[in-house]
């Protein structure tokens, strides 16, 4: 058995270099759904439709512990997932999501007025407003959606970035927002841009860095499945299309070639 | 019978519009392949089958006559189309692309160096310097790719336009081309800005003007086919996913509100 990471595309590589960094023994299953990229623009119907084939799919190739490395999907998909979905179907899986994780961390920071990028998708299905409502009524969330972030990472051009980060950064500013949620798997890569542009003193949440220390956790509460998965520090990547270009993206976002091979779900 | 217009998104509604101007007695069928926008960066054999399921749909709605507006799709699909698919399966119906038409306007043009902005697809794929080539051997094709053209188009982020733009021009203006091939539905949404980085004299050559006058060529030349079609000034758009965000970018490029339909292929 094997913890699969799920994405939407390439982005999620990101997520599963700061996976194997935590836990570097344990296998991998990455599965990017690179026919449907981006989830973000799509209707809600669409992406939780989608989310479900790619974890029935990671079920079907044995994966024990799947993480939705994709906010999108997570905000769609995870909640009827996780209590419908594997009870009726594989009741000895487990689903985990980002966002959950990425909540815990602004509760551990005691921050006040928080901002969040993320894609059109998950601003709009408003789950981390109401999850941060739920750890602190005072909370104040400041969201924008930052729909370009995404096609400028996946053709490299963070050149182009800075006026964009510019422009949704400004309501987040006025806002005075004392930490920056990076609510979507692509937006590290633009971390030290957007850090040039936060005053001093402002926090970044950066997934990669907030969910690892949470997955290692609940493998050590769960130890009875952590003993069951395989521990031969493999790492396989699957994508629903593959191009040329996506081994370049690969090698810049995981930092190292990455050998995808073609599924169809 | 209908002429059926296909695009991978809402992209081609550019083109749709340009068709009813030139025709405006005729019914038109839209179909925009929104769940899986955008074609340029997947792999030939995704695009060539996504075409493939699109055009067998319009041929079963009952369009005898169908062009296909995407570029991508144009570049991957066409020929193959037209030379098997459509003898095979539907021999009385007909497919026309959006790369002859464009080609001829530049033939009639004699430009000698041509510069063409397409998706990393529609470049990489050789189709217009091979074109190019059978018109006039002499004439030198300087192509770039440029990837984040559509999602600024698609997201209303033309303000950011600029620096991309000059990006994607300087080596095109660095081979003193004289004339300029817009080759995405997309890109006529640019062509102020672009304008105003190509030097006084540089042709723009953009599908909304280049292709609508083919197509009523060619349905002038076949005048039996033209007597079949409905002419009551009609016009369905059908996506194959819809969200409400579609419906303001619809009416973004198409000038008018657009009540897409929504169809599982």
């Amino acid at each position: 058995l094997t913890i699969g990471v799920f994405d939407s595309g390439v982005g999620g590589l990101v997520m599963a270099r700061a996976f194997r960094a935590a836990l570097p023994a344990h296998d991998f299953l990455y599965l990017g759904d690179s026919l449907h990229v981006p989830y973000g623009p799509r209707s809600a119907e669409t992406v939780y439709r989608l989310t479900l084939r790619a974890v029935d799919y990671l079920c079907r190739q044995d994966c024990e512990l799947i993480v939705i490395a994709c906010n999108t999907a997570s905000a769609s998909a995870l909640r009827l997932i996780q209590q419908e979905y594997l009870p009726q179907n594989y009741p000895d899986r487990r689903v985990l999501g980002v966002i959950v994780p990425t909540i815990e961390a602004v509760a551990a920071g005691h921050y006040k007025r928080v901002g969040l990028l993320g894609t059109a998708f998950t601003v709009g299905s408003g789950v981390y407003a109401e999850e941060l409502q739920k750890i602190d009524p005072q909370l104040k969330l400041h969201a924008r959606a930052a729909p370009l972030l995404v096609p400028l990472a996946e053709y490299g051009a963070l050149h182009h970035a800075q006026p964009v980060l510019e422009e949704y950064l400004a309501p987040l500013l006025e806002a005075d927002i004392d930490s920056l949620i990076l609510g979507c798997t692509h937006y590290p890569l633009f971390r030290p841009l957007i850090e040039k542009i936060l005053p001093a003193g402002v926090r970044v949440i950066s997934q990669d860095e907030a969910v690892p220390p949470k997955l290692t956790g609940y493998l050590k509460r769960h130890a009875a499945l952590d003993a069951r998965l395989k521990k031969n520090g493999k790492f396989r990547a699957l994508l629903t299309d593959v191009t040329p270009s996506y081994h370049a993206t690969g090698a810049r976002l995981f930092g190292a070639d990455v050998a995808f091979e073609k599924v169809a779900l």
